[in-house]
């Protein structure tokens, strides 16, 4: 099984990444870009069949290691 | 409009973040865990409402800045 996961800025925390790629880009002239925000995106494959057992282990892999969630959020998808 | 940038390692290119975190899962006990991969995830708000140019523009910033295409690959979709 495939999980894929979206680790994103909370959405009142500042992301100072992603304001020097927005003025970078103001700089190469892309002058249309407004708010940049960049986060990470995983792609774990997992050694089970069990869709279940898949969520739990996830979900606490983000909460202990993958996410920081006082400042991020996270979210996943399950495939096969 | 809004674009989401996934920007991924290419698949023969070795990633020791991944490595890094796959190494820590299996010492936390998530021995199920297989290959782990990590990319960016960026979110971009657009001033524009032609999605054609859109394309084009966003296009552009992963081929000149985003994503570093000798090494990531980069996908992306437009929202609103």
């Amino acid at each position: 099984m495939k999980a894929i996961v979206y680790v994103t800025i909370k959405e009142n925390v500042l992301d100072p990444q992603g304001t020097a790629v927005q003025g970078a880009l103001h700089t190469m002239g892309f002058g249309d870009v407004g708010k940049v925000r960049i986060g990470k995106y995983l792609e774990l494959t997992l050694d089970t069949t069990d869709r279940a057992q898949a969520e739990e282990q996830v979900k606490a892999m983000c909460e202990k290691l993958l996410a920081n969630t006082v400042v991020e959020d996270y979210r996943f998808e399950l495939e096969g």
